[in-house]
């Protein structure tokens, strides 16, 4: 699809936060957002509204930080003017000025530190770091830029993604950060959520031992760790299909069905929720078949749950200053 | 809770449809409503906006007949009008509009007559039915008023509720209309969506046997049927809480959530899914928790998920001139 992806991450000496960039192709992508959580922090995410001006936007912040993260889109849009990357409102070249919509989980103090937070300098070090990257190349997953913080119930969380394409030929993808209040996991068996949905069935039940074991230590951190304030589960739904903002917007809107099947209950006051959607218009609906756009919601809903569950599953146990989570991995083993 | 239901069903000459009416104690309750399906049928849904002038309504009604079967309000318009129920806007004790939202599932022609559905004298019927009933009486469920015609993907759908009283004494309770495009099946094991979830577990899914037997059955029903052209699941989510308009905005929207789980996909341009909350407003919100309401938002998605399972599992198969359904009772027995 020509999106690139770009971490910034920083561990220790109080810290355990990170950036993710979603960069678009030179020219920009179709994008909108859908905000459902009842504690959300965003940026420029009214610009998206499908009666607003901005057509096209270059990239999308996902980062940690809470509110305060915010303050990385400044340094994605610094990147971008220095590029003349934008929406042009001069007569120069460079004379843009670039939308960044961002938005950012609660993970404020986690590292010990409350204060040490992605600023301006990672929102830049990490729209580099997509820059650098390959379009499609593989994006690290788990423990890694957004999602460095990330915690999901008593579960260390993290940043995953998944794609799919459609009989169509038409890509649909997704990253996320899964950082949530609710439980992602079946209280009576250890499966995870998005798997009994998703997967084969009968199988995708830990053993009962394990599950029993596994019980256990997720009481104990509990009781190590003060419960979070403040989370969100953010994704980005994003497709090479041409749409238009609204079909944009009703992706992103549909993609939180994509969340409610990984994390129960969701979408609650303290979760800022946030959903984009971004479309690179390479490929056109089927103009046989006045519902094609099903298809891609229906593939938007599913990449996003599989991606809770690859962030879920790809996160590693974490134990810092401001708290101890273990990570799903470690409790129930690999698939 | 006070709250009454009532349904009129019309079945046989070419009739498969009907309409449940949800009546509040006299003087109204607090409502709201969110619409996420991307062909909504509904009437008097921009004055549940918080920002919009209607304190209270007395009544929601749910129909079968599509966009046609809006005309049910006007019936129990009437009935209300009568009783000098609704918004005073005169100097008359009866100078009354009452504000009756509705919304409307797409069951036209199932019962082998496009034309037969709900009217204005249908709606009337139901309102009678609810004021003839005894607050918190059982709700007949299944293929009843508004689930008459209902249709989930190759099953017979339905109406079904379910309720749960939290710790606080707190009510929550559901009534849905279970008519989807999407799948309320596991397609690998026939295990409901939504028994996965909130079930026990392993205990979730049906003998494979069961399922391939059903497989074959569901088949030869989607051999036999033109695919629905339409569809839409509507829910009611109903709690004595006392909440403000924008706090039952927000419960109908994690309504949404319980919709999720339970069918996928959902929220496509084919389904009108719209999820009503009304609060009586009996019992405050704990005060001492500032997130209190995070227990009715989260009861609110999984009482949803319940009734939509309870609406399939009580569904009775129907061999109609439009169409034939298999029930999943039928295909793989009682739990």
């Amino acid at each position: 699809m020509g999106l690139r992806v770009g971490h910034a991450t920083r561990v220790g000496d109080g810290w355990l936060t990170g950036t993710t960039v979603v960069l678009a192709p030179e020219g920009g992508a179709v994008a909108a957002v859908d905000v459902r959580g009842g504690g959300p922090a965003t940026r420029e995410t009214d610009a998206l509204d499908p009666r607003n001006a901005v057509e096209r936007i270059e990239a999308v912040v996902l980062s940690g930080g809470s509110a305060y993260g915010l303050d990385t889109a400044a340094g994605v849009m610094g990147w971008l003017e220095e590029r003349g990357r934008g929406t042009r409102v001069g007569p120069g070249a460079a004379d843009v000025v670039p939308v960044v919509p961002a938005a950012c989980v609660f993970d404020l103090g986690r590292g010990g530190d409350f204060r040490a937070r992605p600023d301006a300098a990672m929102g830049r070090a990490a729209v580099g770091a997509a820059a650098a990257s390959e379009p499609g190349a593989p994006v690290a997953q788990g423990c890694v830029g957004a999602g460095t913080g990330a915690v999901v119930g008593l579960l260390k969380g993290g940043l995953g993604t998944a794609s799919t394409v459609l009989d169509s030929g038409i890509t649909v993808a997704a990253l996320v950060v899964a950082n949530a209040a609710g439980s992602v996991l079946h209280p009576g068996t250890g499966a995870l959520y998005g798997e009994l949905i998703l997967g084969g069935g009968r199988t995708a039940s830990p053993p009962a031992e394990a599950h029993e074991a596994a019980r256990q230590r997720l009481a104990e951190a509990a009781a190590r760790n003060a419960p979070p304030p403040r989370n969100t589960t953010l994704a980005m739904v994003a497709t090479d299909a041409v749409l238009t903002r609204a079909q944009a917007q009703k992706l992103a809107g549909v993609g939180h069905d994509g969340i409610a099947r990984a994390v129960r209950p969701v979408h609650l006051l303290n979760d800022g929720d946030t959903v984009f959607a971004l479309a690179t218009a390479a490929r056109p609906l089927p103009a046989t078949d006045r519902l094609a756009l099903n298809e891609v919601l229906a593939a938007g809903a599913d990449t996003v749950t599989r991606a809770i569950v690859r962030a879920v599953r790809a996160a590693r146990p974490v134990d810092a200053p401001g708290g101890t989570w273990p990570a799903y991995s470690e409790l129930y083993g690999e698939p």
